[in-house]
């Protein structure tokens, strides 16, 4: 019996209402939805953080979360006037099954969801600070670029 | 001069504080960020909705999406101790800029941001309603799914 939560629905130990599956990928609706029709886009194989996960993996949930965005935006099969998506990855970011998990969420206008904030949001930092930032993260991202393009997670076929 | 806000920023019309281009999308700094380091990434060229943008696009927004998870969970360009990824796909989702934008926000336990629920959220459907809505949306997908995968939105992994 497979200790993880998602684990356990996608080798069928435990129940779920499935939309979706292929070779990488597999996407049922969560069980305390937002609204009808809420599911979750998973990847068949455990990793707790999209560190964790190879892009291929990572496209194929956005690709199979684009689909959905269509279907649901008809407003045909659950009412939507528009969708969210929402990752949490990490304790911290809200994350409480630790599988990677995409959520995709039918919104109305009368649903009441969205963002709240901490009492600083609000502030918007000068453009030299914002630069001073973008310097550090671009760097990094540049640092890391040709190791993870190359990495076992970063391939086609892992 | 382009009416979109995102497309002056990309056609290098406004100021931004860019992290990230390549031939598909860029990402640069939220100016009301959640937290330093908040950064939107965005097809260069303009699309409304995620129903609008290519699978290539999408998926290439989210290996980007990705790329930058690692880096900033790393902590070191900025503080970070779990992302959120955020799009919203539509007004009545909360899109504010009319061009599609997914926002990857770095968190810390003391940042005050999260999710807000309406009075009904809590609720947990029984499982034949639940199926009800899965058979749905997995009808829709699949009467979909072929026209999708073949218009000139779709990619080779349709």
């Amino acid at each position: 019996m497979a200790t993880c939560t998602f684990c356990r629905i996608i080798a069928g130990e435990s129940p779920a209402s499935f939309v979706y599956e292929d070779d990488l990928v597999c996407a049922f609706l969560d069980i305390q939805p937002v609204q009808p029709g809420h599911l979750l886009i998973v990847p068949r194989k455990h990793a707790t953080s999209l560190c964790q996960l190879s892009t291929e993996k990572g496209e194929r949930m956005m690709a199979v979360a684009q689909r959905f965005v269509r279907v649901l935006r008809e407003g045909a099969a659950v009412p939507c006037e528009g969708v969210n998506l929402f990752l949490a990855d990490g304790n911290v970011a809200g994350q409480e099954v630790p599988h990677v998990h995409l959520h995709v969420i039918p919104r109305t206008s009368t649903d009441g969801f969205g963002l709240r904030f901490g009492a600083a949001y609000g502030t918007r930092p000068d453009r030299t600070e914002l630069d001073r930032i973008a310097d550090a993260v671009r760097e990094r991202v540049q640092q890391l670029g040709d190791r993870l393009g190359a990495s076992a997670e970063g391939t086609p076929h892992d």
